[in-house]
Order: structure tokens, then sequence, then C-alpha cells
């Protein structure tokens, strides 16, 4: 079950780049930093499906076992992340202009919305089945796990914001996959080490 | 053979994204609501080839050992479950075409039909074989594999009234999806389980 | 290395049906049946890409250990069997189009058998510097090894008929897909058996 | 954590070849020669690629544990390296191309460039955090590793003169790769021992 989520997780990740096309302009160094939306929804995308593989990992690394109906949640989790790189593209394509942009910026933040709403319910199914290994199951959750749920509050703030402000919400998109994906604790702890390893 | 079979299950599943495209029409909301019929091909053949993955790892969780037949019949499923994100993509962009809609409904039905007959196949030739291992043969098989013999005959029932009547067709490939996923035994016991511990 | 170069030849075959394309015709029916060339190649590849994997899983079964120069030679393996998909469209595409069809049959024909020819080598190499598990150096090759001498034969010849008549060494590579991925002694044995036991 | 990167790694070198296109020409034997520099693109980024996945791996292999900083660093490799599609692609179509290709070939350099710099933080976070097993620690570096800081340095003089000459750029970059690849000591050693044997 992990290696097929993996590949499914690692093949979306790579589906989005298929989509990168030139932007428009008079000259190639134009047209290429013209692209710019596409970058953005690039990593962003990247990022946040580079998340949501880090909170599964976390996740099938505490299982002791699984049953029939977490198979079937977590086709429902793969089943968000594939569809990402359709709203992806549509960003990509439209962000500045000004006529659609809402629309698609507001189906791209439902979408990364729903991938955290469906690896919401996958852990939360695991906690209740008590799929979790007992050694495991006492441990503190790690930080992906929480920030499951300061970040779907986000993404719902965002998304109000896009309706009005769409560039403003690509933004903040990018930021929550930032705060995802960083581990600040970790990264704070490796600072401080570093630190004192020089004085 | 299940960490290459797992990989092209989970690449087929993310190839049907790749063709998704934006519908007619002359708002953005209405371009992407448009698309339909592309979100009911995506989520039907994504729902199929999850079944078909599902059924697959049952089927090799229980083998002891394959043979050199059992590997190119199990070539001969992937080449039927790769084949499908081609007739989804026809049934996505010519569904409500009144011309060609029958014949691509059709092909679709006939392609998801196979993938069952297919995985039929190689599970019939595990058992005569008795590759399965000794432990696991006398076991009650499990839902998934109860449910290939019902599935053939909604299959056959609803490619003959897509001839006729073909969104009739499409729309019970989506109940047959459902049904081939959702482990309603599993499902009620889970359901119970909680009902009785509220009490 | 076995799950990498198992993800790249999964990969390969299903990027095969990305690139299925309707024919032309007036009803949908002949815009489906006039694309035969395309499915006849899509098999073809998919057959090769299928009997490339068997045979590469049959050698990596029996190493005990792999060197830096054999994973250079596997990743050799990998750039030919990725670059199908290349030819395969251009066959797929141009069969029956008469100013074009020798060239690209040919370059197809080439490409089949540059794939055989690197697995032999691969294969060689790793039984020149003895990488094979001891326990399994004496074993009898199985079959697929077996058939790499004659298939280079075969695509030799086939090649050169094809120059004169692609269509007919279409067929030929369709042939010795088939001849190299059934396993004529295997399936004998099953049938033999079947028949003895119902005697 | 491997599995997952080692399925990225193999998904973006198949990426690679869903972009090659005829090249234009009268006759199908020119349009499918004046494709090469399509060709040199695919080998050069296929090759890039492998020898950033043996880079990868040499070093996993060492891993004794990951941290959460480990995992962030590794999804980092994977998104520049995912990314080399587009500039492979632009490359592929616009050598040749007088007005534009200063400008792909710079991006194309930079892009290689990142790779081995992503590899190397990787790589040098690993040994200051001490992920590496006890026992391989003190291993003398392998033969990829040796190469991060040469290969470094020959991109950057290769992206400065390809802001003059772009094709000779692309001509360094398939040097680059290939001296990446091909294990010089190794290689060296089985031909000397195929030597003294023949003696």
């Amino acid at each position: 079950m992990e290696a097929f989520s993996d590949g499914v997780f690692g093949f979306a990740m790579t589906l989005l780049v298929a989509d990168l096309a030139l932007g428009s302009g008079s000259s190639a160094l134009q047209r290429v930093l013209h692209a710019w939306p596409q970058y953005v929804a690039y990593v962003v995308s990247f990022l946040t499906i580079g998340a949501a593989w880090l909170a599964h990992t976390a996740l099938t690394d505490r299982l002791a076992q699984v049953d029939q109906l977490f198979l079937r949640l977590n086709l429902l989790v793969l089943l968000v992340v594939v569809f990402l790189p359709f709203p992806t593209r549509l960003v990509a394509h439209y962000l500045q202009n000004t006529s659609g942009e809402r629309v698609y910026v507001t189906l791209y933040g439902l979408t990364l919305l729903a991938i955290r709403v469906a690896a919401f319910i996958l852990g939360t199914y695991a906690r209740h089945e008590h799929l979790y290994s007992p050694a495991k199951e006492g441990e503190e959750p790690r930080g992906t796990q929480l920030k499951i749920l300061p970040s779907v509050i986000l993404y719902v703030i965002a998304i109000l914001i896009g309706l009005a402000l769409p560039e403003v919400a690509v933004a903040l998109y990018f930021g929550i996959a930032i705060y995802l994906v960083v581990p600040f604790r970790e990264t704070a702890r490796v600072l401080r080490r570093r630190h004192s390893s020089r004085r």
C-alpha cells in the first residue's frame, strides 16, 4: 500500500512540470520570465503534494495494520492529490487574466483544502480504529500532523480572500505550503546546535 | 512483481488527469462546470482502476509463489488497465456529442469489462495452479473477489443499455465502480461498532 | 536499483497510451477502427517492454551483488527502453502513409533491436564479472534468456524486410513480441497437466 | 523515502521522451535527422538525472537514519530534478534558433547546476548531522561523490561559455554528463583484469 501511494504522490508531482510552457513576449528572455505564474503554481503544488506525502509517510510509519476501509480512504486521498495538476494548470495559464482567474484560483484553493481534509479523515480513522502500532500510539504527534488543523483554517481564509483578490490568495497558498513543509522546531534545533558548537 | 504492478496501476490512475481540459462557455465558471463529463469519466476510471488495484493486492497478498505463466497473465491485466485512459479520454470529450457518444461509451464499457475479465483469469489461474500459500488457500475469499462475477454481469447489462442510452450506461459504470470500491460489510461493521459504543 | 528500474519500465509502458488518438473517418466507429495501426504499435511496444522487464527481473533475481559499472549499463538499458514511445508514436501515426512509413518502421525496429542488445550486454557483463549468486550461477538459463540470441537474429531479418515492406516488418515485430512473451514450455506443461488430470 | 525518490527520478527521466517530436524537412528521413538537437537534449538530461540518481543512491545506501530536515532537503532535490524536463524541452526545440537559444541554454545550464548544488547540500547535511551509519562514515567517498565539486566548477564554466556560444555549452553539458556517469576507475579495473586474464 505504501509503495503504491508513494508512486502516485511522486507521479502527481512530476506531472506538474509536463504542463509548463513559455509565456508570451517579444524576446526569449521575456517569454521565460512572463511564465512566472506557472513557476509559482508549479512550486506551490509541488510543495503541497510534498507536504501531503510527508504527512502520509508519518502516518503510515506508525501503522501496525490496515483494514479494508483504510485502503479505500487512502484511495480517496490519492483521488484528490492526482486531481491537483488540473487546477494547477488553470491557475498557471490564467493568472493575470482578469476575466477568469477568480474562478480558477478558487477551484485551486478548494482542491488544496480537499487534500488536507482527506488526509485528516484518513488519520482520524486510523486513530479511531486503533490501526497504529501500540508502541507508537502514545507518541507525541509529529510536526506535520500538528499542522493539519491550522492549515485547514488558513486555507478557508485564503479561499475567501481569493474571491476578491485572487493573486493574494495564491501568495497565501504559497505561504501555507512553506509553513507545511518547513519543520520549524527541527530547523531551530539544528541552528542552535550549530551556533553553540561554534562558540 | 508487486512493486512493478503497483507502479503501473498508479501511473495509469495519474495519467487520467493529464487529459482534463476546460469545457466551452462564455464565462470561466461555465467552462469549469461544462467539463463535467470529464470529471465523471475521471472519477469512474480512477475508481475502476482503484478497485482493480484492490483486487490485485488482495490476490498477490495470498500468493506463496509465482510462475512464468502467472507473470505473463499479469502483464495482460496491466495491458488492459493501461489502455483505459484512452477510452476515458474519448468519453470525457465526446459525451453529449450525439453522433459519436454511443461508440465511445461502448468502447469504454468493453475496456472496463476486459479489466474485470483479465483479473478474473489471473485469479482463477493462481487458484488452479495452487500458487496461493497453503495457510491462505482455505481462507474465505475477501469482498473484492466475491464481487467479480456480479460485476461482470452488471457490465454486460450496462454495455447493452449503452447501445441505446449511452449516458445511462456511464451512470451505471459509476454505480458499478462505487459498488466495487465500497466495502459494505466492513463499513456496516464500523458503523455498528461506533453506534453500540455510543449507547 | 530494482525498484527504480521497475518504475522506469512501468512508466515507459504507461506513456505508450498517452499518445493514442482517434483516426480519421466520417463516423465515430470509423474513427475508432481507423486508428488500428496505433493499437498494433501500442500492443507491440507494450509486449516488447514487458518482455524486456521479464528478462530484467529474471536477471536481477539471480544477482548477489551489483557494481558501479553494472548500475551504468542498467541506465543504458533504461535509456533505450524509455526512448521506445517516440518511434512507437511515429509508427502509430504514419503507418499506411507511403511517403514516410519505411523510415519510421526502420527506426522502430532499430530501437526494438537496441533494447535486446542492451539487455544482452547487461546479462553478459553480470556473468563475466560473477555478479550472480553462486547458488544460481549454475542454474539452467530461463526461457527469457534463451530467447535473446534468436530474437536478435529475427529483428535483423525483420528490419531488412521492412526496408521493402514496412507493414510486413510490423507484423514480424508483433510475432517476435509474442514469441518473447509467451512461455511455450510452461504453457505446454500446464496444458499437458490439465489434459492428463481430465482423463 | 528511497522508493519515493527513486520513483520521482524514474518519472522525470521518462517524461523527457514524452516531448520528442519530428523536426522539419521534406522527407521522413530528414524530419527524423533534423530532430537531432532533441536527441542530444534527451540524452544529456537522461544522463544528468541518471548521475543524480546514482549519487542519491550512493548517499541513501550509507544512511543509518533520516530526520525531518533531511526529508525536506530531499524534496528540494526532487523539485529541481522534476523541473529539468521543462528547460530540456526549450533547448530541444529552440537550439539552432539564433534569437532564443542563448537564453534557453543558460536556463538549462542553471538547472543542471542547481541539481548538483541541491545534491551537494543534501550530502553535506547528512554528514554534518551524522546521519550516516557509523560503519560507513569512515568509508572513502565513492566516485560519484568525488565528482560533485569538479562538476559544479565545470558547469559554471560551461554556463559562462554558453552566453557567447550556446551550442558549445550544450556539447560541454554532454561531456559533463558522460564524466559524471562513466566510472573511470572501475572501467579501468575491469579492462585491466580482462587484459591480464587473456595473457
